[in-house]
């Protein structure tokens, strides 16, 4: 059988079995916990496969993973009506309608806090875990996949296992994750990593092998990334970035490399990282969530010396260059379980510079990262909160505008609060940065609107908050016209007026 | 001299100078760091004397500080026109009023930030620290009065440091102070405490005795602090609290001794902290920021083996009991920084359970802290960010009511949030307790409006979830009236719809 030789620890060998059979281990009702973070690493075959079966033979599990999962399995398990309930992120299009109809019971969350919540109690326990490993090392360690997710935890608590040995999956990928475990309070001790590129765990998951209870063999493999490209507003955002970031080592306020970098997917994300490319600085680290392609760019030229993530999505063409070359890699990154990658106790520690997206976000700063219009669901919340809480310097980007022209980013009132002002200090769209680091909400309004806000919207937010100015208050807002800039796009289509 | 003998590092006895003299130290535009949080521990002499120049030499400075500062300190010197920035916390009435006009700029921050923002330059330095001292030791130690609040992190960072000797401060409190400093980044460890009741730093705070610029007595006391009598509603409050945390128990989701506590200040907390005191609860520990006299009752009774906070306010009748007989308590209590006692690091390890206050929250279990109506600012958000956020449960209190009935504390949306759903997982008022854990924002609606609103809302508040619903989305609203409570309120002087 394919496959056979990743399973390392022979007396697991009985335990492989068909997915048809393996199934008979998830029951109706189920708290189902499965890997998978940022599109990657999931297990596939078990998910699809509960999927077909759901259609015919209705069942409601509530889904746990790491955080988004590739191969539409959000969807098809949405589609046949198998999902009750979902936590903690998501990013599918099929998933996201069911949510937003209250079909679906989503409950959105940080994502280094579940694994606590449910070690701790706040959260149900697992019943089954599901989990997808590149190998099943001699002495029976689970070596995940492209991303760690929860798996380790889930793994830990789960009543019963089933382990998809992932044969899509390359074997150079043994030795690139750092699986640590916090302890179960109380006698918790410290989490024992000072520098981004610390080794703390193992290179595996730790299981007694008699909780595995079936093993799948896999063939799909994890789904193809594509790379977002910058657009001339993403670079322009990007130019204000590196710009903001030569600055503060010029005045003394950033250390030369800046620091540990963390930054949310995407074109923006690309943008930045690509003017790093052009830019003075070196010795660059990253201390985040997803490793994509441009991370790997800045390993090859020179200009990073260390990543550290949680999981990794590579269009083709880079996983290839990397794969194949990953002695020149293995000692400059590591792959990290999201109660690490995201811990708020590392993330002050170290002192990252946080880099996220923002959907909306208002002039005191307040940011919306996961509500269109305040009322229906995008993705999630995902790290942003980890990360821009305990950030050194907390950075939201978005362009100013949406919709061609037809909603402001820049918004009297966010319609949906996921960051409060407290937590961000600095500003970008395509139009400049605003840094509001220091600065009461009346200063941070004017800052925000004149830098941030595109031009076709300006004039009105500086109505807004003159008017607003003149009823007081630390936060000034006129609370009969706040949301209606949100509630005029749900009526006509546009936040301007006409 | 009274005090004199307070200095036992002799050298020292040369600095010590009237207040008038170290004023000469203060400069227009400095930044000016004191002690001082919950209303004690502040140095008295010094700002009040600031104050009183202040009104004849016209004069602005930031002021930074621990918390709140006792004695009206905020409100006079708001008098004089002195200060033109505050930050992280106030809670004086005349202070409010000029913030809320927009006269003084108020940067509302999390109490645990604020030492590493200046400390890595989000903030501007400090110019010059004003620190309350017991005594200063042989080896020049200086040793905190009532509270440690940032007052080790101004004395390291400030170009000029003057100590006020306060001689109405008892003596035995020197040994109960914990004072450890995190180190810059990077190579900043973590900060090596498993257990609240652990010592991990020195007694006192460590300085150069060549950077004291001046040392002043004072003879003015700290604030006398009444205690807030529990009625009816914040009994019901207690009751429901403690009957959640016994079943919580029972279903073997908590230890049995919870784990350690945090608290706000006020009556609800003497309620819940009498309610402990008949109950089976025993080894109780607190890993707070206030300890009030509620604590002191809990250990007195055997109830409370361990309490760990920031700042000390006792009742005069308290003080006199526990200072007169300190060998008692002295290894039973320990008074740390706040960037310790509130730190996100230690209150994820530890596993606290965090009770605090709301202004409001909403139907979805966002929490508004700070700001009255949305706009006017009360206080401040304080530590209830740094515990809410990463408590092993997170709970919110309030009656369900203000202002006789006028206002109701549940509302269709918060007109601010400072706490949003993904942090709250319980909330009480006298009506009732929601335990939202684990569930989606339209479960924990239903669940607010029927538990925790008071009955004369009930109907509104279901009538306004359903028509929302009707719009879909993940949390439903319906963004021309979401705000309507309040502006109906600001209007007409009431929440009811005639």
């Amino acid at each position: 059988m394919t496959g056979l030789d990743r399973i390392r620890f022979l007396p697991l060998h009985d335990k492989v079995v068909s997915a048809e059979k393996a199934l008979e281990l998830i029951h109706d009702g189920d708290v189902v916990g499965m890997s998978g973070f940022g599109g990657a690493g999931e297990a596939k075959t078990m998910p699809l496969a509960l999927a077909e079966y759901a259609k015919t033979h209705p069942m409601k599990i509530t889904l746990a993973t790491g955080a988004s999962l590739g191969n539409r399995i959000d969807g098809k398990l949405s589609e046949s009506g198998a999902i009750e309930r979902r936590y903690p992120y998501q990013a599918d299009p099929i998933l996201r309608k069911a949510i937003n109809a209250g079909e679906v019971m989503y409950i959105d969350q940080h994502l280094s806090e579940m694994a606590d919540n449910i070690r701790h109690k706040n959260l149900a326990g697992i019943n089954v875990a599901i989990v997808a490993a590149t190998a099943i090392t001699e002495d029976g360690q689970i070596i995940p996949t492209a991303s760690c997710g929860n798996s380790a935890n889930f793994i830990e608590m789960a009543d019963r296992v089933i382990i998809e040995i992932d044969t899509t999956i390359s074997p150079v990928l043994e030795g690139v994750h750092d699986i640590y475990v916090p302890k179960t309070r109380p006698n918790r001790g410290p989490i024992p990593l000072i520098q981004s590129s610390d080794r703390i765990g193992s290179i595996g998951i730790h299981i007694a092998p008699e909780k595995i209870a079936a093993i799948v063999m896999n063939e799909i493999p994890d789904t193809s990334f594509g790379m977002d490209q910058p657009d001339e507003d993403t670079l322009a955002i990007a130019k204000h970035l590196i710009h903001f970031f030569e600055q503060e080592v010029a005045l003394g306020r950033l250390p030369e490399n800046l620091g540990p970098l963390q930054s949310g997917v995407g074109s923006v994300a690309n943008a930045v990282f690509a003017g790093f490319e052009h830019s003075s600085f070196s010795n660059l680290q990253m201390y985040s969530e997803v490793l994509q392609d441009c991370t790997f760019q800045l390993i090859d030229s020179g200009k990073m010396t260390f990543a550290s993530g949680c999981s990794m999505t590579l269009t083709d063409a880079c996983a290839a260059r990397v794969l194949g070359n990953f002695d020149q890699y293995k000692d400059k990154i590591v792959l990290r379980p999201q109660e690490i990658s995201n811990n708020p106790e590392l993330i002050r520690r170290l002192g990252i510079i946080a880099i996220n997206t923002a959907l909306e976000f208002d002039i005191y700063g307040n940011v919306n990262s996961t509500h269109v219009t305040g009322t229906k669901m995008m993705n999630g919340i995902g790290g942003s909160g980890d990360f821009t809480r305990h950030a050194h310097i907390a950075i939201f980007v978005t362009k100013s505008y949406a919709k061609g022209g037809a909603i402001s980013s820049v918004v009297p009132m966010v319609g949906h609060t996921d960051h409060t002002d407290h937590d961000v200090d600095i500003l970008v769209t395509e139009q400049g940065l605003a840094d509001l680091r220091g600065l009461a909400p009346r200063e941070r309004a004017r800052k925000i609107i004149d830098i941030c806000a595109h031009p076709d919207y300006r004039d009105a937010l500086n109505d807004y908050y003159d008017r607003a100015c003149q009823q007081g208050g630390q936060t000034p807002h006129l609370l009969r016209e706040a949301l209606s800039w949100h509630a005029r796009f749900e009526e006509l289509g546009t936040m301007k007026i006409a």
